[in-house]
C-alpha cells in the first residue's frame, strides 16, 4: 500500500495564500514517490486578497478552502476533517497564507497565533510520531507549537530571529537545502524564502516529500 | 545561450483559467531543460467566475492577466508585447481558460473565434517557423488557426469531431503521449482532456517541452 499524504493549502497564490508553485510541485513529488495526497484546506476567509500583479490589495473577499481548490481541482476537505490515523505524513507548502491564513505571523512576528484547527493538525500528528514537511514560511507554525525543534527558514535574519524567539532552533540553508529534526520528525526547505528558481523549487519539495515518504 | 519560451496563460484554475498543475509543471521542466520564460496572458476580464469547489458560478468579475500573475508570482506581461524575435518557441498549458477567455470554443464549438491578441501571438510564431506547443483543450486554438495542423485532444469524440470540422487532423492519445506535427511545428499532448493524475501531467508537459526545446 502506497504512503498517504495530507497537505494543508491557505488560498491559492504566494501574496495572500498557498505559494502555487511549491504547492503543485509537491503533489508531483508525492504521486511521483508512489504515494498518494489529499489536500485540507481551513473554511475561512482570506485575510485579504493581492493583486499579485501590481501588490496592491483588492477589494475582495475570497475563501481559503475555494481558493485552495482551485490548484487541487475541486478536492479538497475542510481541515476539521483531518484524522491522524489515515494519514502517513503531512505537507504544508508556503506562501504568505501560512502566515496570514493560517496564522497571524505576518502581523504579529514571534507573538503570532496558529489557527486552532491548524494547531490540532499539527499537534495530533506529532503526538502520533508522523513526520511533518513545511516549506518556505510554513515552518513559522512548527516553531510555535513544537518547543525546540530544529528548521530552517534560509537565510532571513529577521525571521530566524523570530523563529528563535518562539523556542525553534534555526538552521541557515540555501536552496534544495534540507533540515531534518529527526527527534520531531520535523522536515523543512526554504524554497521561495530565497530567490529562487522553479527548478529550485522543485528539488527542495522533492527532498523533502522523499524524505516524508521516506520515514512514514 | 538557453532557449526562451513565451508561455500564455489564461488565468488561474482550471474551471474558468489555466489548469494550474498544467502551467506549473511546464514551467518547471522548461528550467529544467535549461531554457528560460516569459509568461503573458491577456489583459481582460475572464468570461466568469467559477467556485471550484461547488462548480457553481461566482457573482464576481476577475481579469485573466491578474489572476495569472498567482501562477507566475507577478511576472505577467500582456499578450499584446509579445514579440516573436525575442522568443524561440510559444507554449500553451489548457484549462477552460483557453476554451472561455482565449477564445470562444467552450461556447460556440467549431464556431468558436480566437481572441485577436491570441491569433497575432499563434500566426506571427507559426510564420516565424518556430515551434509551438499546446496542452490539453489548448490545441483547439491550433485547429482553427493553422490549417491542416496535425494534433490530439487525447480521445473525446465531441472536441475531436470539433477540431476537425475546423479543418485539423485529428490523432487519439492516451497519457503523456505526444502527436509531433513536423511540417507546422505544433507539439501537443492531452494532460487533463484524459482522466489523469498529476504525476500523468509532469510527464506529458515534460515530453513537449523537451520538442519545444530542440526544436527550437
Amino acid at each position: 500500500m502506497g504512503k498517504n499524504i495530507a497537505v494543508v493549502l491557505s488560498g491559492c497564490g504566494v501574496y495572500d495564500g498557498a505559494e502555487i508553485q511549491e504547492a503543485v510541485l509537491s503533489m508531483y513529488s508525492i504521486k511521483r514517490y508512489g504515494a498518494s495526497y489529499q489536500v485540507f484546506a481551513p473554511n475561512i476567509n482570506q485575510h485579504h486578497v493581492i493583486n499579485h500583479l501590481t501588490g496592491e490589495e483588492m477589494n475582495e473577499t475570497r475563501n481559503v478552502m475555494v481558493e485552495s481548490a482551485r490548484i487541487a481541482r475541486g478536492n479538497v476537505l475542510p481541515i476539521e476533517d483531518y484524522e491522524v490515523q489515515n494519514f502517513d505524513a503531512l505537507l504544508f507548502p508556503g506562501g504568505f497564507g501560512a502566515a496570514k491564513n493560517l496564522s497571524s505571523y505576518a502581523f504579529k512576528g514571534a507573538n503570532m497565533e496558529v489557527l486552532p484547527s491548524v494547531k490540532k493538525v499539527i499537534q495530533d500528528t506529532h503526538a502520533a510520531g508522523k513526520p511533518i514537511g513545511v516549506l518556505c514560511i510554513a515552518p513559522v507554525l512548527i516553531a510555535k507549537i513544537i518547543v525546540g525543534a530544529e528548521l530552517t527558514i534560509g537565510v532571513d535574519t529577521n525571521t530566524s530571529k523570530h523563529v528563535e524567539e518562539m523556542g525553534a532552533v534555526h538552521k541557515n540553508t540555501s536552496h534544495a537545502e534540507v533540515i531534518y529534526d529527526s527527534k520531531n520528525k520535523i522536515i523543512s526547505s526554504p524554497c521561495y524564502m530565497l530567490d529562487a528558481t522553479i527548478d529550485q523549487i522543485g528539488a527542495g519539495a522533492d527532498k523533502v516529500v522523499a524524505e516524508l515518504v521516506a520515514l512514514s
